[in-house]
């Protein structure tokens, strides 16, 4: 990186888990990529307390509870939002109004149509917008783009993904902001399977259509833990939806958050002409891939589906591990995310922009538009 | 089995290796379950020279080439069809009409209003009507369905379903009927999601409707083998659908006959609030079950996926092998199957009945119909 | 097959449950290969009532209750040893000396050395002498001995193999021959291990030396079920030996008959310099197996183990199935067994001869012997 | 932790890639586990340059290129030994002599012998003493350890543990010090199964006697890359030996450097009389268990190996991820060994000392004396 470079002022939006994730990433990316290391200039919090402890133990130059300050602030260049979904397209907006680069984590808001508009803007204003869709960093993805991209594969034909969670199986756990429509918009749509959907847009490309069906396992949970007075969920526990990319390519996604015996079952299957390949981020190690030319020797004897370690020779492997079969955490993955964020600043390119997460949001919208209308959406 | 029982005289219809493999079977059951052996009496082929030699190596007593001779024939209880598939109909119709239990391979026509018209038909007549769902008689799909009645894994929410191959993935390979409408009436639909509808059918009942999608990946093929001359591709050669249930459960189903590296993939998942199962019938001889149960005790430390190896105690396996572990053959499936037909002319019950089979094919139907419409079909 | 070969008449002594597979293989040969059917002449049984009904069943034209004149009929031509093991040796060594053919279930004896006596004998009198180790014929060790002999591993280091059960785990489980010294010679070594050497002779030759270790989990077993009367287990539970072979590979084996959660574990790994290769009987239809060459390609981020599925292109498969993926049984390996026997009447060669058997039995007795002297010993 | 401990200040011998490492986990311990960060007040190195560079990049506050002075120096409480293992010895013993703290990274010493004396001298000084064993912080490890003290898995029969590398098999690879008998004692076995060893002490403790077998596939090397020069390797590729406990457990143990396909397959499998575990590093967020009392309910259908996904439930997993199927790092365990170290400094007890240093020495020795004597060796 050029010596001579502006250091970057950070001002963070919500001092909680993700706003203190994304800050340890600010500083893991110095540390492992021999990045500049971000001025932390500003946090924000509406809670008080919280953010002056944040602050504090961060290395936050300066915290406010007012989240208008840290996008109006001349010394702020990169605002980061890492607040509940609800907020993120008013936050979002103001800063990029504002000039600033934006770093949000997805959803960019609650609808297709709100985050079209912030992607416009954000081109319009030619600032870094980056989307934190952390799974589009993990080396295996990066490797299936390669995969796919470099035609080893062939024509790609079909995609079956899933995404399934039982962290809400048990109906005594209390209603949250996720089961309510104004808050979350959507349930394991918006919550889980737009992972899979940024994976999908970054390997490959834009989904045309849609038609879904969902599932409300749990129709009412307790106010809070241990009430016997119950609300209405409001958001879908499973979602299954067929898609039709312009490709041509066809597919299926499913997402559940009461999938019994499932944890981080983010899961999928693409094949092509040429070859198949399968992942699943609960062996975050692993790659299973086919090759058809192995089929083409020797009768067929020796052909079937490889087990790939992730290996330094795969992108973003090597800044943390030195050889293959050991483990990188999925953490690393926002490692590498910050590490690109801040790369984005010196105008490297990026993927995981707000283009990406539009296309998500616009896809979660359509599936859930053909739920209401049953019939196909476009995108 | 009663010593008085009268003989079951068999007419057979297609001396190719569907016969064949029925024949063998009946034969099998007789070593095994200790069954009367049926009488060969008659098969019919229209190929002369194949159907006399046939006759010969199977032990028929007597052959024809006509196979209306087979249905009409007074000296035929049982007509066994193992034609091609366009011929179904016409076939089972007529031995219907005569008085004769049928025992016919799937599917029982190339449509559902066709295939309706026979199970109504045969329950009329009051005889035995056994479709070849073999899949049905695996003793893995038995302890999923016996794990499913007994409330073991809950209130089933959701089943995934695949069943895949790539052998038709050589765009060199000669066109078939399989690749005629007329002919085959579909394809990756009716030849391999029939498999899945059957074992879905039997575990967990009538779906209400469906909406699908198709892919036609290799749309010509020589008209024989090496050939120049290229033919039309009218059946798909994969296809997803979104499906919903009478009972509330919703899903999603895939076949391909071109799906790289897959072999013999009929997969499925299905996940109920207490349970969640999966099977792989290219490991025929295990089934992965999770029950929520588990994780109540020690704070879910110990819970996860259970490898069960079918054993002596699973539905069907004790006839084959006596522990645990030892692999059983697909073909055993026939044995089964063979078994539960000559036991069903005695009165016994039986899942795989025409009604099993029209449910099928009607399913199938509606997929192709909603694929045209672009609208959800009920079946 | 020559039209004019004589037909062989089988003299069977034992007419439990082995004596029954094995009549059982030979008709399937017939119908499967096409071998003539050998003529079932005599059986003979310690229990007249059982083989009075064997007889009938089976469909020997004779019966007896005393084995000498099996070995010494002259209408017998091969005699089929398929007693308990303590026989073996007495009844193998008079048919061998009234110059019969002879087929017998492994163990040959309960001793290397007598095991010897008998393979000499054998290739002095010239008759076919061919030892039950039905895993030789599993397609998938015969594709795993191609991929060594054709040197697609390169130079072999080492294995690893495990034949593991868990059937004599529960110690209310009474006392058998299996579990006495004189009547079984070994334990898991001569019940489990032998067929894991079988296969290890098969694919990469002789031992030369070995060194071992015991255990003796359950000491005592009841008389009978239910019995509070126990009685002491003089063979051993489990064991494990290092081995060198005359080629410089070295390797473990181990084998268990109370391995907890284990139930036809037979598992081995084989370590080239070229490739690696693992086998697990659980799972019957596919070989794992690396190539260092896929690592030579594309800086090795294709390279991993390989899961390939049977096929009809692997030696044997092709007779029970026609295409990947679909489950053949163990029981087929009995089939291709009595094929290769039947034809080995005819001149063909064959690998589990005496001399394979009398091997294996060495190595048993070469690791029990280490485990009392504690020195390496040689085979 | 106390508000008024003493803050540990750190002297570092080393300034390479594990020197780096460990000054970073002391770094994470304090973000993560909220410890005190020491004070890092020397570094030494030989190369000067190096650890000028060093010195500063990771933030000591001074530096030599004598270790001697690190030992010495009264503002070090904690000497962290970090350089290559034939140093070890020597200085480990000056730095217990100048009675600091010892955090040293495996191996202790090039024999047994030698690192007897050192444990023995830690006991007498009373000075922590840590052995930076990575892989006894494992989650994994950690809850089969839990499972064995608990009885869940019964009385222990029997352990199989591999550690397999491929790291070595390209024979171009130049040699180093790793092939030198002077400068790394053995090879594969101090290098890879030494890790076996240590969690092998830390689960089912105390090895009796020893007899192993070794290979040496790739004789000699380049005395540097691209050279036609060649030099002997002195240290074998892989070894193999059985093992005896002082409870009575048998077992084996392998490791190679040149296994064709492994990467970093640290794979073992402990079996019980209630129950068997079995764990592969190269999936290091699961674990596979087998319960007997799985098999005492409904005929045993329901049994099998449960994959258990690492939750926050498993010690140490919390710290990394909130949910069970989210990948933490190997990396992460030398932050939790840096936390358990930093404890050990007020008090807290920790299982990696040298007395579990020396023990897994003494095994290494001991199969390698047995290598030579052909017999069992008392370890």
């Amino acid at each position: 990186m050029s010596d001579t470079k502006k250091e970057v002022r950070i001002g963070l939006i919500g001092a909680g888990w993700m706003g203190k994730a994304h800050t340890v990433a600010y500083r893991n990316a110095g540390v492992i990529f021999g990045d500049d290391l971000p001025i932390l200039e500003l946090v924000s919090d509406v809670n008080e307390a919280q953010v002056k402890v944040a602050s504090k133990l961060l290395g936050y130059n300066r915290w406010t509870t007012n989240w208008v300050e840290v996008v109006t602030d001349p010394d702020v260049d990169l605002v980061d939002v890492s607040t509940p979904n609800s907020m993120h397209f008013e936050m979002i907006k103001l800063a990029l109004e504002n000039g600033k680069h934006v770093f949000s984590e997805k959803p960019l808001s609650l609808s297709g149509e709100e985050s079209r508009i912030l992607a416009d803007l954000a081109k319009e204003k030619g600032v870094v917008n980056y989307c934190g869709f952390s799974n589009v960093m993990n080396p295996a993805n990066q490797y299936v783009k390669e995969l796919v991209d470099t035609g080893k594969l062939g024509k790609i034909m079909r995609i079956h993904a899933t995404y399934d969670q039982d962290m809400l199986l048990d109906p005594e756990i209390a209603i949250t902001w996720r089961h309510k429509k104004a808050l979350a918009g959507t349930g394991a749509l918006g919550d889980l399977t737009s992972h899979l959907l940024s994976v999908s847009q970054f390997i490959l490309g834009d989904i045309e259509e849609v038609i879904g069906i969902e599932s409300l396992v749990i129709p009412t949970r307790p106010v809070e833990v241990g009430s016997s007075e119950h609300a209405d969920v409001e958001t879908e526990d499973l979602a299954t939806f067929l898609v039709r990319y312009k490709s041509g390519i066809i597919g299926d996604f499913t997402s559940s958050r009461v999938a019994t015996g499932r944890k981080n079952y983010f899961y999928y299957e693409i094949q092509g002409t040429e070859g198949t390949v399968v992942y699943d981020l609960e062996r975050m190690g692993e790659v299973q891939v086919y090759f058809k030319s192995d089929a083409d020797v020797d009768n067929a004897r020796d052909a079937g589906f490889r087990t790939v370690l992730l290996n330094p020779n795969h992108a973003g492997f090597k800044w943390f591990q030195p050889a293959a079969g050991i483990a990188i955490a999925f953490d690393d993955m926002k490692t590498l995310q910050a590490h690109e964020l801040l790369q984005a600043l010196s105008g490297a390119p990026y993927a995981s922009d707000f283009e990406m997460g539009a296309k998500v949001d616009s896809v979660v919208s359509a599936v859930k538009k053909s739920i209401e209308t049953r019939q196909w959406e476009t995108c």
